[in-house]
């Protein structure tokens, strides 16, 4: 038992989808959350960037005293989760290896595609993580850069047509070479789930990162005996570092619930 | 004469508009260029987050002794603007008053629409400035979130069928108000120019802020006889608050021509 909280971070909102997972998988933990609202979205930014901000981020999230930290955002995730393991001496989970595993086992033809945002798709993260586990498979990769602000403006429903031919743009080369495993390899994408597999077609399996992430920081706390399950719902924390009020007023469509907690503003530049 | 450099920012690229339109009309001045590469875009931030980036913006311009500064951002233009030259004694100008003087003037019908991100519509200035100079027009404002995304994404011509339907989208409210006359209120649209133009019709006048703002400021520096004319081509110095090589290697498509000066990284935060 380690009644410590777990931190969990992401460049804005898109980290909330793995939340919602947690709060399914482990409602009794309490939970710190920081989304980099004043600074989102990281994807298009140079790696250099991407490694300041996260550790801004992880240095915020430790003024907590935490058991874990999980990195709720697939381009931190590819781009700086190794210099933050290397820097912190409590566990860090990103969303890589856990979404790599997962579509692993899930394909049956060995075709896997794997879509996120630039830096992301840069960093081949995915690719090399999938083909460490399954040596033998074929990857394809795409980098999808407009569906952040696509989610963000809320438009991720059946019908939208700006959102479907986008998808369709981005994903028709994946869809040609057949894969049967697509990995959504960015935390915004979950909410894009039925455009995305009404597009690839029942047959493909959607790996949501954010529930992997959360499936894994489970298994490891249960591995390591560290579980919270005195309390039927844990304490949840949300901080911004832009208006909390314009976070509280999105949660609810990431983590398809309000958030009956305020939303606290922290200056994350001075970390 | 003054010698000294007009300092310009931006959010990211898309002030370069507005340089581009300098370079024309002042060819002989020296620019000290930044954009904020780091924490664009600034369109969808709070009111509070943007003035502090502003500041930041304005207090690193100001590490250099310049004779103006132009707010080459629609969104700071109507956000921070009465802040930053409250706080700042040398003359700032907004891209604002330049183009509400320019709608203003070219509307035969009355009727004039106005579109900018969320922010700047949230902020009405636009409105208020065309009103305070000619009472009797009807305004129609729209924000266009997704707009800046798909400039960014280089998504600017003719024949992008999701370009196309987000700008008709956006806009069919105003073209059926029969707006003559349509603000770009950002400094990312004139790159939209055509599609946009196309949309609206040849009948309808166009306003470039960023061309607008450069005439004011060219007219400024007229009228108190600090125009620096010694020179056929100014200094031009060019800063980021991410990659340099990205900004320059994206710069060509705002500015319309390359950028042989280097660019150099700042870090922003520390203003």
């Amino acid at each position: 038992m380690d009644e410590r909280p777990i931190g969990v971070f992401d460049s804005g909102m898109g980290g909330l989808t793995a939340v919602r997972q947690m709060f399914r998988l482990l409602p009794g933990e309490d939970i710190v959350y920081f989304g980099d609202t004043g600074r989102v979205p990281y994807g298009g930014r140079s790696a250099e960037t991407i490694v300041r901000y996260a550790r801004q981020d992880v240095a915020f999230l430790r003024s907590f005293d935490l058991k874990a930290i999980v990195i709720a955002c697939g381009t931190v995730s590819t781009t700086a989760l190794s210099v933050l393991k290397k820097e912190n001496a409590i566990p860090i989970l990103g969303v890589v290896e856990p979404a790599a595993r997962a579509a692993a086992e899930a394909t049956r033809n060995g075709r896997i595609g794997v879509i996120g945002t630039k830096a992301t798709i840069r960093s081949g993260a995915y690719e090399n993580a999938i083909r460490a586990l399954k040596p033998d498979v074929v990857l394809s990769a795409k980098a999808c850069p407009l569906l952040v602000p696509l989610v963000e403006e809320g438009r991720v429903q059946r019908g939208d047509k700006v959102t479907e031919r986008v998808v369709a743009e981005y994903l028709t080369s994946l869809r040609e070479e057949s894969v049967d495993t697509l990995v959504l390899g960015c935390t915004h994408y979950p909410l894009l789930s039925d455009v995305i597999g009404d597009f690839m077609g029942k047959d493909v399996t959607l790996i949501d990162t954010g529930e992997q992430a959360a499936r894994a920081i489970a298994d490891l706390l249960t591995r390591q005996n560290k579980r919270s399950d005195g309390k039927s719902e844990g304490n949840r924390k949300f901080f911004a570092s832009d208006s909390p009020e314009d976070f509280a007023a999105m949660a609810s469509m990431f983590l398809g619930s309000d958030i009956t907690e305020c939303a606290e503003h922290i200056a994350i530049e001075e970390y």
